[in-house]
């Protein structure tokens, strides 16, 4: 399995701190050593870094860490092989572009049996079951709203009922991004927090780094952090429940659904 | 007008020497500082590097020259904006799916009055002339070839039809890589060299820099640089001449061809 991050803000902000912690398990507090990337959105653009090399020995991680780059949505991932063989073209987050915005995924999770039929539009370029997944979900996206992008609430409503299926049919934990919303599927483990005035001290778990937010954010900052598991050790997270689709926007929760295959909804269809 | 830098080799090679002096004219010696970006072709995959910053001053730019990515296809572009603003998502080059591979577009011109319509396959990001473009060419080579990428020659023959008629309408300067061959359309301004056996010491024009290519080839190696202007001054540089579409595979010329627009043929048919 593998290891996601995200981040969506009101107003641009670096990922040095949380990306610091995320890094490590990439090979030094933690096994997911097959390679890394992430996304950040910067207006429309995107600019995504890749490495093969596990992200605690990449000097392009080194360069992340350090460079501060300011985005409203970011996607990073950690990749321990499950499925395709440890190349570039297998690395997440994966790019494609459609309505005129690049859309960035990146998968935790295992679907080997999901073969859905692809029309061309949108083609895996490696073969992992994570970019067959990215390239149906944009081909059944442009099916359903032809030319133009539909408003946020329709494309959580989407997202919503295409991610349902596939939820039950393996582990389906993703972040997905059009550098407006960033829409976050719980399938067995995600959780976020949102950093909001009053800002506190936090402490990474994976590095004894700590950073004082009320020093380096303004009283109207707004960012929310969602991992597979927490990254600090002095905060409250919020465990997304398995079976779940999140939209934040503008560093806070715009939607969330529970999906069909969510443990709680069973419990309540089962008694 | 902007600047191109194509690498195209039949072993994985990189580009540290030639991009030392390429990033010089973001901003240093030469006038192109709106930004730069370069994009490496590993395998299947590819990975951006994307910068608004002038690559002069770029600490992005600083890894790609010390951080050795080993490549067969590789194409920079350090951009003075005429078309678009300087803004990320206007920075070269632009990258796109078509049948499982990756494409990789750079252009150094002005086609303004160039209004194709788009089906929605491929849609601009940004404002650029050049972008447009690009997402037409894709289109267009989709519509002749469908679902199933063609063989090299055929990909010769379409990509020349195509430009054809837009060298008639500006200046179109531009490489174009899938990963596997480097197009490379001369309009005004365009040179290569092919480096192999006996190689020989190289001196930058645009820094006090040499490299001993002996010491750091197998004889079996062969390298095309194509650049906008020659950038070693002890080398035989190869003027492309303008109106001249050319595809570069493994290291060498695999076939060139005059466009209508070329002055040369335009001489043959007016007399």
């Amino acid at each position: 399995m593998c290891q996601l991050l995200g981040m969506n803000c009101n107003v641009p902000t670096d990922i040095c701190f949380s990306f610091t912690g995320f890094q490590k398990r990439g090979g030094a507090t933690d096994v997911h050593a097959d390679g890394w990337g992430i996304a950040f959105f910067e207006g429309r653009a995107v600019r995504v870094f890749l490495d093969p090399l596990p992200s605690a020995q990449s000097p392009i991680a080194e360069l992340v860490r350090n460079y501060p780059i300011r985005s409203l949505n970011v996607i990073a991932h950690i990749r321990k092989a499950t499925q395709g063989v440890v190349t570039l073209e297998n690395t997440h987050p994966f790019q494609r572009e459609l309505w005129g915005r690049y859309w960035i995924f990146a998968h935790n999770g295992n679907l080997p049996q999901f073969q859905p039929r692809l029309d061309g539009s949108f083609v895996p370029v490696g073969n992992t079951d994570s970019e067959r997944i990215f390239c149906w979900l944009l081909q059944s996206l442009r099916e359903r709203f032809g030319a133009v992008m539909p408003e946020r609430a329709e494309l959580f409503d989407a997202l919503h009922q295409l991610s349902d299926p596939l939820a039950a049919m393996g582990i389906f934990n993703y972040l997905l991004s059009n550098g407006d919303s960033l829409f976050a599927h719980s399938s067995t483990e995600l959780s976020y927090i949102v950093r909001r005035a009053p800002f506190n001290v936090a402490h990474l778990k994976d590095e004894d780094v700590m950073v004082d937010f009320s020093e380096v954010t303004t009283p109207h900052d707004r960012v929310a952090i969602i991992a597979t598991q927490p990254l600090t050790d002095n905060e409250p997270w919020i465990i997304m429940l398995p079976g779940s689709l999140w939209q934040f926007y503008e560093g806070e929760v715009l939607a969330q659904r529970l999906t069909t295959a969510s443990p709680v909804k069973s419990l309540g269809v089962d008694g």
